[in-house]
């Protein structure tokens, strides 16, 4: 399959600046790609201004335009068009940023934009996104840590890699919670979807994807899940080119 | 609305037995309705035996079986009934068992449990649930902690309270987690239902709620979310009827 993905799994690590960390690997991917110009889709932050959801909107396109102009990138969001898949469809790159999965995929089927994204991601156009932004890159949004709050027409997602991935991946778990852990929310997963594989991307990670090759980039491991089977480990730069297969 | 609910955060406190500390409420609960034998639900639990769901389930019962024969009652799981409707229309009371929410508004929606117990609720039949059982008792799963594993028809559920309850609400994060704090995921839920109270029910909690009635029992405090005001904190035996208002 021909396509560009850069997909993070969280924008900002514990303590340092938003988007300070993946800065360098998004300017670097969308490069590559002679991107000028970005097509931001903020559906995912729900609340950063907690008066009403298009103001949510505004906010969040200012604080990530502000990182994208000091990276030399000229960044409108989708919320501003009054025809988001013709945004779509002339955009030279797409940007996902994270919040809630749910009501990111809610405003992308509602809107016809995840199956436009995902015909342009075929067509090779470079796509961006981190946390949810992610999470909608996979086949469903069945491993999104995210709470329901609203409730999408469907969990299928753009598809364009065959395994799931769980982002904000993590072992530690809060002092004194009697719940699930996170592995045990992934068998759970495992335990009713056999078939697929599920990579946790730990903070500070992100898959770097063109066409068939993949590369796993960031200073901690990755945590495979595959039912049946013991997790495994994969450190940065090692071989995971069998989640594409 | 005529109802008898208990209506418990978790099952387990942190390094305690399986069931412990809700068990002399569940006793009292049931004993109170002069109960004896009680249809169990074991749809949440997913993987307690990872060879198959039947199997878990056959798990699931053995394990709560075995804590309300001590308590006195007799316990039956309504995965073996060959018709799950009529199971819960000739039940006595009915409990829920935690694991994931998802997965269990899916069958009881899918055998026609969900609406089969709702109107036995209404007529009175006590309804112990816990977690994930405490969940399917509000209006919407969309306040679930849990993974979104499988897609059920509809995210409506029992609807025989107002309110919604976040089950093992918890104020601590994982160390070093940069993702959203369990409150951040309310206030993104507030944000988009504007209408609804959340009540934060942490670990060691439970509602005891008869017609109009509603308690709240456990060694820590309620934490109450509502759009647009600042959370607050209500302690153990202090009115909240505003809940069910």
């Amino acid at each position: 399959m021909n396509r560009n993905l850069l997909l993070i799994s969280n924008s900002t690590n514990a303590g340092e600046e938003y988007l300070l960390w993946p800065r360098e690997y998004i300017a670097c991917f969308l490069n590559k790609f002679g991107v000028k110009k970005v097509l931001f889709i903020p559906y995912a932050g729900v609340n950063l201004d907690p008066r009403s959801i298009e103001k949510s909107f505004d906010v969040y396109e200012e604080r990530v335009r502000k990182i994208f102009r000091e990276m030399g990138f000229e960044l409108n969001s989708i919320h501003h068009e009054a025809n988001p898949v013709i945004a779509v469809n002339e955009a030279e790159s797409i940007v996902v940023g994270g919040g809630n999965t749910f009501h990111l995929a809610l405003m992308m089927q509602e809107f016809g934009v995840m199956e436009a994204i995902r015909r342009k991601i075929v067509r090779g156009i470079p796509f961006v996104g981190w946390s949810a932004g992610a999470n909608v890159a996979c086949p469903t949004m069945k491993t999104t840590n995210d709470m329901p709050i609203c409730e999408p027409p469907s969990f299928n997602c753009l598809k364009v890699i065959p395994f799931q991935i769980n982002p904000h991946y993590l072992d530690a778990n809060p002092a004194g919670h009697a719940g699930e852990t996170r592995e045990q929310r992934l068998f759970e997963y495992l335990a009713v979807n056999r078939n697929t594989t599920i990579a946790g991307l730990r903070e500070g990670c992100l898959f770097w994807i063109e066409g068939n090759i993949i590369q796993l980039k960031g200073k901690r491991s990755l945590r495979v899940f595959r039912y049946g089977k013991e997790p495994e480990e994969f450190e940065s730069g090692s071989d995971v080119s069998f989640l594409l297969s």
